[in-house]
This record gives structure tokens, sequence and C-alpha cells, in this order.
């Protein structure tokens, strides 16, 4: 059989099937000639009169039947005339093999080898493509340089660890920032917010000043996380690969959201929440939320509407407008849930009886078997992340005297789960003592802030390094698991394992720094 | 200083003390002789004008004084006359240093050496205990022989791992059993339920009659667990010593419960609960229970204000009027939370800004660091035991063929989390497969009831045996710790480590069993 397959090999045999018996070799030959259009002859094509070409590595496809039904709207009239794979790699979520196969479809032909001629058609083509994305990204505030930069298009942004150890309520040039898309323009005299769904009243419409007058104003300290904290130490501590930025611990902070509750803004708009409260109610097991960026999201209908849950529509972070970067002038906080639901620019909100059929919703943030592959990875299958699991890091560690250090650090869970006990250890998990902690004043099933705490510990002797750990028990005597290798999963979300770090030990049994 | 105290060593030196830089030494001489009674005279007292005696241990204590101020009433004087020892050893939460040294405060003398002539009376003494036990629990019901009994007096009972299997809703019968106490006498024409606290009538009272008619009937399927579920593997797991029943995989069951909703009760009792559930109000931060059995507990106000926590006061299990051994007439059904707030009997709810001063919430059924001994473990500081973690076990591994095993378990999480995967391992955690679910019919953020699972693995090659694991994974994303080690706690509670069941593997790659 080897050798029958070696022989086929040859410049002129590009594949070979094998059907119900019958072996079917198909030649160069058999194919028909692809048309061939050079890069000038793709950037005469964007309009509708002469038809919308783009370039995807060396495929020329006409997408003008395909604009109006595009999921991201008319963003993707910027890549007419040009190759569309600059923009791709700044709207990743295209990377799938559904996009790739629903793209062949509007395939005409190929891409003439570009040659000495075409130099200054690509020049002329990368110029238009920066100015493009220059374009996109035009409306991105300025940020804090003591930010540490994940990505710059779209702005993604962790917090140093002295200053999330520094301040129990981030400030929100320091809170970090978890952009998917460009920051819209969005204006506050104009903005007006669409809800709609069962027993929804037709056409309701609140504007940013109506949703002010109307209803009671609350503020809820709320940490914030990305389901992709603490990302890096899961391809550290297992050796496999992951996708997504490599987060290390600052993909959280803590802040005071002020707003209205969302049940209220449902109530008002129509829905009878408190029936929906006590029994189930057919019909809407889920709240979907768009933003103006293009990012859309949904939350339990069980989580919306419950009094406890306290989901804001916020409009103010710390006592002030929210800024660009994080939602203004309206988002949604959703408490103790993964930061991915708590939809920023928000001004479309539906009761639906599915989940949002947004890209995230569906084919994002959900976790996984660590024995699942990217190819196995089923998201039909999974549950979309909401409620988070316990979760604690250390944010510093400092000498306090010989063979004494002491340690600062953030504990959080989801779900209004409050920290009951950080548990932290000087020789690897051998031993423990209880950190001390400094608990947030919210209720019991309703502690939606961090924990922060601090612990003095003693070094082991006759050791050359040791490792500090730290791990947190919730309300719920929900734990930390003891490494990565159990949660590991390829998507490098929800690591929650105990946060572990190595340090020298002197001669003398102090730090060795 | 060694040999200063090998000269002070000899019989008659009692004790050396140092303070403030003088040694004293004490003889026995300076002792003063302790009064001697014989069995015979201590069984003279047993009434107010004798004084009530009784024995503990080698001393004689005149508790006289002490009856009216009993924690546990009047059922103290079954010892009167007595040695207090068999009672304690039932009534086990007496085991106390403060217990210990409360009693040496009554201490009247010593018991006199046993000789022959007390014999008769030492048989006396005993059947006389003897008598007073059965009486104390003449009530208690007759029970299913296929329970695995765990104590007789008062009666704790697993349920079989293959009665588990067997069925979605344990039959009442069947489901776990777990006493404090005695089985109280309850009569459902004379019973009464009183309400007290803030905004509360005066003198509120319902009889069942009442509660069934005034407020509406609820059906809540509810799997309610023992903290101490699995906590032999806790002592097995660690050879470390645990305190309490050793309990398998069989101190949790799932069932039924049908009632009403406490916060109707407490609305109509005059408490503003729609206030409450939407913002903290002072004065109320626990709802505590009192049973007909002298058992009491409490949980925090937010949950039982909660609509979607459902907390009822259940007056059927399964459609049946609630056993004796399970409640009846009324219990508290909290789902999501450890089954010790669930407390049965139920003739008492107090709202207060305290929690219940009963030893079982003050002093047992909580969570400490795996480094605190009985002695540090500190039951001032940690926090109750109230919503639970994500649990998983092995019910059943049965042979399908060659190298193929089926697993089926159960799953569950508190707070209303449902399980959203489960991971079984033949490899004994080095690779995993997804169970299929056997999902209850319940809303997400309500998912009270257990989770079924099953799943067909194949055995590895070339070794003599293997170690099947599962693991659950809730909405919450919560995740169970791989062993007990992190977990370890003296009181033994909240094992939910990976379950483990090794098998051997035979030579023909299928069990050998």
């Amino acid at each position: 059989m080897r050798a029958f397959f070696d022989d086929l090999h040859g410049d002129d045999v590009v594949g070979v099937a094998i059907k119900d018996g019958q072996i079917s070799v198909k030649h160069r030959a058999d194919i028909p000639k692809a048309k061939i259009f050079t890069r000038h002859e793709v950037s005469l094509h964007t309009t509708p009169s002469t038809g919308i070409w783009i370039i995807h590595n060396q495929g020329v496809y006409d997408i003008t039947r395909f604009i109006p039904i595009h999921p991201g709207g008319s963003r993707i009239l910027l890549a007419a005339g040009k190759s569309i794979d600059p923009f791709w790699s700044v709207f990743s979520i295209h990377h799938t093999p559904e996009t790739y196969s629903l793209l062949e479809e509007y395939r005409i032909g190929d891409l003439a080898p570009d040659g000495p001629s075409d130099l200054s058609a690509i020049e002329e083509m990368q110029k238009s493509e920066t100015e493009a994305l220059a374009k996109l990204f035009g409306n991105d505030p300025e940020r804090d340089e003591r930010l540490i930069v994940r990505s710059e298009r779209p702005f993604n942004a962790e917090t140093r660890r002295e200053d999330l150890r520094d301040s129990f309520v981030t400030p929100n040039h320091l809170h970090y920032k978890r952009n998917h898309l460009p920051v819209p323009v969005v204006d506050e005299e104009e903005f007006a917010l669409e809800i709609e769904g069962p027993h929804i009243e037709d056409g309701f419409r609140l504007s940013i000043k109506e949703l002010k007058e109307r209803f009671e104003k609350a503020d809820v300290m709320v940490a914030l996380q990305c389901a992709g904290n603490r990302r890096k130490d899961m391809t550290t501590g297992t050796d496999k690969p992951v996708k997504g930025l490599p987060w290390e611990e600052g993909a959280i902070s803590n802040a005071v959201w002020s707003g209205v509750y969302l049940r209220d803004v449902l109530a008002a708009a129509g829905y009878p929440v408190k029936e929906y409260e006590k029994a189930h109610m057919e019909g809407v097991e889920h709240v979907q939320f768009d933003g103006l960026d293009g990012y859309g999201a949904s939350i339990p209908a069980t989580t919306a509407m419950d009094p406890q849950r306290e989901v804001l529509l916020a409009y103010e972070m710390n006592g002030e407008p929210i800024p660009p970067d994080h939602g203004g002038v309206l988002r949604v906080v959703v408490p103790g849930t993964v930061a991915a639901r708590s939809v920023k620019w928000v001004n479309k909100i539906a009761l639906s009886d599915e989940e949002s059929w947004s890209h995230w919703q569906r084919h994002d943030y959900k976790g996984f078997s660590p024995s699942a592959t990217q190819e196995t990875s089923d998201y039909e299958k999974a549950e979309s992340i909401q409620d988070m699991p316990v979760q604690s890091a250390i944010l510093d560690v400092s000498e306090r005297d010989n063979r004494t250090v002491h340690m600062q650090g953030y504990a959080w869970s989801g779900a209004g789960h409050g920290i009951v006990r950080v548990d932290v250890s000087a020789d690897g998990g051998k031993t423990w003592m209880d950190a001390e902690l400094h608990v947030p004043p919210q209720d019991r099933n309703r502690r939606w802030a961090w924990t922060k705490w601090e612990a003095t510990v003693k070094l082991p002797k006759g050791v050359k390094e040791t490792e500090l750990v730290c791990k947190a028990v919730d309300t719920g005597y929900n734990t930390q698991p003891e490494t990565v290798d159990s949660i590991y999963n390829v998507r490098g979300v929800l690591n929650s394992a105990w946060h572990r770090v190595r340090i020298p030990v002197g001669e003398t049994g102090g730090l060795d720094a």
C-alpha cells in the first residue's frame, strides 16, 4: 500500500480518494484553471456597482452579496479592494474553520504572483490598510503608561501588582482594560437603550436622562475579573499550548459601580419580574446584551431577575462618568460573574429563550476537560462561563527580617460568595497558616468585592529556595485546585490553581534578593 | 537545671511552679484530702431535697444548682445518682474542655474504689442507665435494614451505594438518616410554630393547619448532604485523625420536599421581606431555627429572604407526611446548604443579629486549615458551613467487556449551582473523558437536586491494578481538589476531594473480580 501511494507522488497528482473500494486519482490537469487577478485589479472593486472584492491569503473574493449579512456590520467595507488579513489579525474571531469555509463560497479567483511592477500597488495597499486600522481605532482614548499592555488593537492591559496592592478600590485609570473591538463613539444626548422580548412594551426605549430620573440609584462594589486572568501560569505550569493573551495576576480590579438595577428597568418595561423570581417562567431563559462596539453576551434570566444578584446598568465608575475604555455612557455590571458578560456600551437588551448568538457567548469563554484538544473542544456542548470559581493571588512579597517575609494579595469568588479563609504556606504547601483578611463591608451571599489579605511567614531553614503559596476558601467552602494540570483547557481560561511564587533563600535565612 | 528537676522527682512531689523567679514545690501532703463517696451513697442523691449528684470518671459532683441552667434541659436528670458517662457517650457534644472545666466547679469529692461489696450497686446502676437510655430513645422509629448504621443512639445511617444508584429520587425509607439526639414526640394537633424578632407580630404562631391553608404549597427537589459525607476517606487519605462518624459516600440523598416558602411565612408574620431582599437591613443578619429535639441552627438572612433560594418549611417528603426520622411534622429545608441547617421538628424561628447559639452552629460544622489541630482550631473565628462545595462520587463499577468498565455516580454542588461536567479517568487522573450527565429539570442558579452520571471507560494495558477517578465542575466552574491533603481538617468535614476507586485489572484486561 505504501509503495502504491509512493508511486502516485509527483507534481501532477494533487489528490487520491478511495470510495466504495474504488481508487480515484486527481491530477493537476483535472482542476479548472482559476481566474488570476492582479492587486491593481482587485483595488478597483470597492463599491456595489463595481462589486466589492477582497484578498485573503492568495485568494480573491467578491463579497458584495455578503455585506448585508455580515455579523460585524459595514465595518467589513474598510477592507474593500484590499487584503482582509491585517484586519483579521485584529478581529481574531474570524480565524475559525467556519469563517474560512464561508468565505470560500465567494471565491472568484487567485491573486497573481507579485512582480516588480506590483511594488507600488503593494505599498499603496499597505498604506491604505494602516490608515483604515488607525481609523478603526481612532476613538480609542489615551491610557495610563503604568498599565501592562497585552495587546494594542484591540486594547488589552492588566494592572501592575503594586497598583492592585496599594488600593482596595482600583482607580479608574489603573483598572485593567479588556476590549474585544475598537472603542465606539457614544453620544450621551443621542443615546437610547432599547429593550425587547416577551411581555416587554413595544418599542421600549430609555435615554440616559430617563434612566437616571426614573430609577433608584444603586452603588455596588464589584471585582471584575477576566476569564483569562492568570492564563500565563496555565502554560508555564503544564508546558501545553493555550490560546489567548498571556495575562498574569492583573486581569482583575475592584471598583464601585453606580447605576440602576436591571430588574427595576425590566419591570418598568413590562416584564413580571416578581413572578419570575419565584418560579420558572416559560419563554425567557436568558437576557441578552448588545454593545455599540459589536460585542454581545447574555446571562441566565435567573441571575438577571434575582434581587440579590444586584445586576446593574451602570453609568458611573468610582463616582465619575464611566470612561470610554470601560463602557461609558452605559454598561452592564453583573456582580459575581465573569467580566465578559458585563457588556460595555450596551444599547440593546433582549429577553429570550436562547443565549446570545454572539461569538463570545457561543464559541469562546467556555471551559473544557483537560484532555480536550483544540479540535475536540465541543463549544456546542460546553456551558458558557457565568459565575467564577474561588481565586487568589500573591501581589507582593517583602522581607521583614531574617527568615521572615510579609506577603500580600487578593482573594475573590463568584456568585456572591465571600472569602472565609486564605491559607498561606512558606514551604510549598507542606504547612499552612491563616492570613489576616480585609473583608469588604458587604452582606453574606452578596460579597461582590474582593478580599485583600496579608500574612507574615517564616521561611524554612537549610534550603536555597522555597515556594510561597496562597489558596483561598470561599463561603461555599469551595477551594482552589493544587495545580493547573486538572483544570488545564486549550482556551486557557479559569486558572484558579494555587498561586505559587518561588523565592531564593539567603545564607542568613532571609530573602536572597 | 535538668539535674535540679531530677532531684525533685519522687512520689511526694506533685507539682513545680516558677513564678517571678521563685520556685515553689507542691507536695502530696499540700493537697486537701478529697471527700470519698461510695456508689451507694451517690445513688441516694437524685432529688432537689437530697441534692442531685452524678459521677464522671472517678469524680462525684453535686449538680443541683446547675439543673436550671443546663442547655439540654431536664434530660440531665436521667443521670441523677448515676454515672453521666454512658449518657455522654450518646450526647457526645459534652466532650469539650469547656464542659469538663464547668463540671469541675460542682465537684464535691471522689468515688471510692469499687470493692466486692459494691458489685450489686454497680450492676443496679448499669441496669438503671440502660433503662434510662432506652427511655430516652423510646420514640425512635423502626428503620429499614438496608441502611448502613454508623451509630445506633442517636441514630445515624447512610444509604447503600446501590440504593443511591438505583433511583434519582431516594425513597424515604432509604434516605440517609442523621440524628443528633433522640427523635422527639410531635403531636400534629397540638403543634405550633412560633416566630419572633424585629418587625414580627407579638406572639405570632401558626398551626400546621394554618400553614397549609394560608400559604402557597411549593415542591422542591433537593439533595441534602451531611457535612461529614466521605469523612472516612479523609482519614485513609491522610493517616491523620478526624473526629466524627466514618461516613463513606452515602451521607447524601435526593428527595422532593413540599411545604411553604419561609419568606412567605416571614412576610405574613410582619417582616418586610421585599425590602430586605434588595438591600441590607440593620438588626437581622441571621434566621435561627430550634427543633423539638433540642437541636438548633441558623442561616444567613440573605439566604432566608432570597426568593431564588427557595427555603422551605416542609411538611411532606416525596409526597408523604415527613417520617419521624426526617423531622415530621415540620422541618426546615435549605436547598444548596449543608443539611445541618435544615432543622428537623422545627417549632421556633427567630430573626436575630446573631447566629444561633447552638453547639452545632458555634462549635461544630466549621472548616479549618489543614495545619490546625484539635487544640488550635478556633471555632470563634471560623465561619459556619452554609453552602457546600462541588462534590461527586462513584457509586458503581461494572464490567462491560474485556478492558471496558461502566461507571455510575452522583455529582452535586451548593448554592444552586448545577453540574456542567463530570470528568472521569481510568488511569488515576492522567487522561480524562466527559461522563454522560442526567441533569434535573431545574433552572440555572436553582439546581438543588443532584446530577447523576455514567461513563464507559477503557482500562489501561499492562497494569495489574488501576485507579478510577471522578471529579465534577459546577456552573460556577468550581472544581474538586485532587487529594484530601489540602482540605484535611480535624473535624473531618467538607471532604470533596476527587473520588478514587482502585480496581484490579485481570490478565485478559478486564476486571479481576
